[in-house]
């Protein structure tokens, strides 16, 4: 499978994203989440109970967390697999890139 | 500082939640947040580098983590110190509650 | 309960801490995890698959996690109500305390 | 480099695991960590402060998160490029094991 297209201009190679695949099933999980946090918003702004409203907030970090984890997953799968296939200097960078991201993500 | 309302029939006592003093504060930085997840949303639409999306979905995890302690700081110094003086089984109960958030926060 | 003795020198009344009641349960399951991080040492040691150890890493984290979390609940149950009881600059100090260490749980 | 060697008995091939060239300083940081865990264990048995036991504990367990950090970074970059350069089944089957080890560890 390729993974390159040409951008608006029509001139520039761009490397479509991992997610490409089921882009349309990642944006809804993020249109739900952008739900969730307005939904803590207005539990705030009706003055609910402080434990109820960190069940939500845990809920949507969990949420959130769930996608960084799948797009992490399509990276490794697509853009760290083709980088390790053409082999050279893109393949150590990112792996690299790959490492540090995954770092950030244990330890946020 | 009394920390009870009456509700909008008027006759059951409601206590204010915890965040009450600096709800508005509290409020922006939902806001803010839920501007991040639509900013991640459009990052995802146009077809942005992994990577990239990565950083930000952290960056709006970590911002929700702020809000869940800063409102269980608050829950302590307010709810459960006010049922700790109160004591009973009240008090028995918040603090398992308060416990209970705290696990639940950081497994999450 | 009193939750104060007097130290080596019988002189300078020091409080116990909150886990005084479960001292015992907690020794053993420190014991157990000194255990599994001396099994992750013999398993890098004998070059045992990386997938594994990671495994075995995951569970000793949990269960010092889960410590972590009986230590502060047993804080806040004991030390925490102590010092909103007794009042004054203690509470506060206190509850600062616990909301910094509760900060720091959840960000490890 | 080959990443293969024969076992005792001589007769079956196993892979040397990612992290076997800088396994003298694994084996380091777990003996480091062992001491720590055993250093809680002290602080427990002569009744140290809460706070100061829940200090230790983190840093514990961001050490032990570190030796799983490295592990992962050291299982990429060996076993799972390893796995992709050879294709087939294989590449699959350690994409998804790295994958479910990242999901394990973000959530631990």
């Amino acid at each position: 499978m390729t993974r390159w297209r040409r951008n608006e201009s029509g001139n520039i190679a761009m490397s479509t994203p991992g997610y490409a695949d089921d882009k349309v099933a990642v944006l809804a999980r993020l249109k739900k989440i952008e739900g969730q946090v307005r939904g803590i918003h207005k539990m705030i702004d009706s003055d609910r109970y402080c434990i109820d409203v960190l069940q939500q907030i845990s809920a949507a970090t969990r949420a959130l967390q769930g996608v960084a984890l799948h797009l992490l997953d399509e990276h490794l799968t697509h853009c760290v697999v083709h980088a390790v296939e053409s082999g050279g200097a893109e393949k150590d960078a990112k792996l690299r890139e790959a490492s540090a991201a995954i770092a950030q993500l244990v330890k946020s």
